[in-house]
């Protein structure tokens, strides 16, 4: 499965894995993959640690990270610093939303405490708070890759990171988008489609694909949503991709930091457990369902807010999930895609590596065997 | 791209082509593929003439025929008739559902004419009504598939389908009810990703198809939903299905009976201006969003009745649609998978066989390609 783009980053498989976690950044990226730190809920001066960490442990390989700087979202307009627009946004959270948030909790046995449940923190969901994460990567010479998990970056954005001779890639769920992404001069557009954990549109992937590809040739496309095996990368390539970019499968290997619940909740749920609900961020996100999602779609209840302000409420569910793990599990962000029912066993990164590598193969010696067997 | 299947079958290619067109069935079976007549919408007396006339054209080819025996309807608890069900179901409509769907036409210049309109016909869509369809689909030699569109095909039938030296082949949208069909004897299994037109569930192709292959190995696969292109063939089959079902694209052939204004519509349409509705059969179906599907989903207005119950008050809209093409494209029943926003133009049926299998080899060649540059 090697494609141009491995040549241009110096990796052996374009195999793209996303992950909140450093230690599966380093399994991926020393097996032969990327890994990408997802940057938003860290701190700017936690991503430093973070990426010291991976700098540390990573050999030669390289890595990228990934932030989120919407299209749009609430308070965008405003021209503040980021500790200004945190206290703007603050005040703009509805009582009604953190009392109901913390009674979901609470009546799951989670115990709260107003002021210390991690609620109203405004992370780095927005262009002020993501730039700090983009100034602190750009600082570590093996990050190599930016990707926008939302959205075009903004042009100065993009023009800071190619001055500083690394790549930048975005997500788009559609070819408009792409064609967005790629005139504003992205250098790999990852097209996700709808059963893709976390943030994704509707566009299902074997018809996004290659729609994608063929808008914006030459632009390398990476496939997103729907990956978890070497038989679906070959699907991608054979439709034009020359990549897979990867989320839910790094959240069933060891070195994840997901809870053994969530993890045993992933090994049990089908490809139809999953729900596109605005409950944890604000955007249609995908998730395993659950109370706090039924909650949050429920008629007479309050309708979640929009990005980044739902976050500040529902910041305190993702941080009682490892303090509270077999109490929180009904109402946790459990972002995973589709092809969650896939997922049997927790794995070792590199042995996922090794696998998709063979049934990668497989796939493509399959599709030899039917080539040989019409000719015959 | 030669399966087994195709030796079964005694065809050309493992392209599955399903419309309710005679002229496409023929086109696409002397082609080298195989069509699938569906029949839903016919009476006994009217399939058996289009049947006759499939046998005429169709040379020394064969073709299949597709029913709809729902695992679940309004009614089916009833051990009637066809016509002590079909009054049955008739006295079930609500009359404000029909003047709601009058109101809709009349609301677009349509005009509806109460009691020649084409409501309150039961057609194919139960297993008193399907069953007759079987009996005349087993006259024909030439007919060599019956397909069922929704749920596993009652024991008998499938008996008496095999007894006739004929095969069962039936639709899912999850590995489960793959399980079923195929413990039930059926043949081959259809899976379909949401993207797909017609009735189709929430899992998306790429994470469906690979399931299913898994789940029922070694009972054939053919992949359905987001099927327009020879890459997403390719795609299919490398995650072990044996062929693909496609229907989408039959609308967009010369052959076809749509009309003009449909095509159009079609033609400009982005793969995000389908939905999933219950606004014309009951259950959820992949089509066009147009005024017609927001109306039944605005809060106030009658909603959707279940099946058969719902089409037996959107038959007045279909039956309008060739009367009144003008008028109607809003309000029309245009099913049609995501795969829409692929199609720019109208082709001959034996032009898009061609195509595929181009762009099979095109793409079978990219992975070919990838291998040799990786073994350099």
């Amino acid at each position: 499965m090697h494609t141009p783009i491995c040549d241009e980053l110096g990796i052996e498989f374009p195999i793209f894995a996303f992950t909140h976690c450093r230690d599966v950044v380093v399994a991926v990226s020393k097996a032969g993959g990327f890994g990408v730190l997802g940057a938003v809920g860290f701190t700017p001066e936690q991503l430093e640690i973070e990426l010291n960490w991976i700098d540390e442990h990573i050999g030669d390989h390289t890595y990228g990270v990934d932030i989120v700087i919407p299209n749009k979202y609430e308070g965008m307009d405003a021209n503040m610093s980021a500790e200004e627009l945190t206290t703007m946004l603050q005040s703009m959270v509805p009582q009604e939303h953190l009392d109901f948030g913390r009674k979901l909790l609470t009546d799951h046995g989670v115990p709260v405490e107003e002021g210390n449940d991690n609620a109203l923190q405004l992370l780095g969901w927005t262009e002020a708070t993501a730039t700090p994460q983009v100034e602190i990567a750009l600082r570590h010479p093996k990050m190599t890759l930016i990707a926008n998990a939302l959205g075009t970056p903004p042009a100065e954005m993009i023009k800071h990171i190619h001055d500083a001779g690394r790549k930048v890639a975005a997500l788009c769920g559609s070819p408009k988008q792409a064609r967005k992404h790629a005139d504003a001069g992205v250098d790999i557009v990852i097209a996700q489609g709808g059963e893709g954990g976390g943030h994704c549109g509707e566009v299902g992937s074997i018809v996004l694909w290659p729609q994608v590809v063929k808008e914006i040739a030459p632009v390398p496309v990476l496939a997103a949503g729907g990956i978890g095996s070497g038989y679906q990368i070959a699907a991608a390539l054979a439709m034009g991709a020359q990549g897979a970019w990867s989320g839910s499968q790094w959240l069933m290997v060891e070195e994840a930091e997901n809870t053994a619940v969530q993890q045993e909740t992933y090994a049990k749920a089908t490809s139809r457990d999953t729900v596109r609900s605005r409950s944890f961020t604000g955007k249609p996100c995908r998730m395993l369902k659950n109370d706090w999602t039924e909650a949050w779609q429920t008629e007479g209840n309050p309708e979640p807010l929009g990005m980044p302000l739902q976050y500040m409420v529902s910041g305190m569910a993702v941080a009682a999930t490892h303090k509270f793990p077999d109490q929180t599990i009904d109402v946790a962000f459990n972002p995973i895609g589709q092809v969650v029912g896939q997922f049997t066993k927790v794995e070792k990164s590199a042995t996922v590596i090794e696998r998709w590598v063979q049934e990668y193969l497989e796939a493509t010696n399959t599709l030899n065997e039917l080539n040989e067997a019409a000719s015959v």
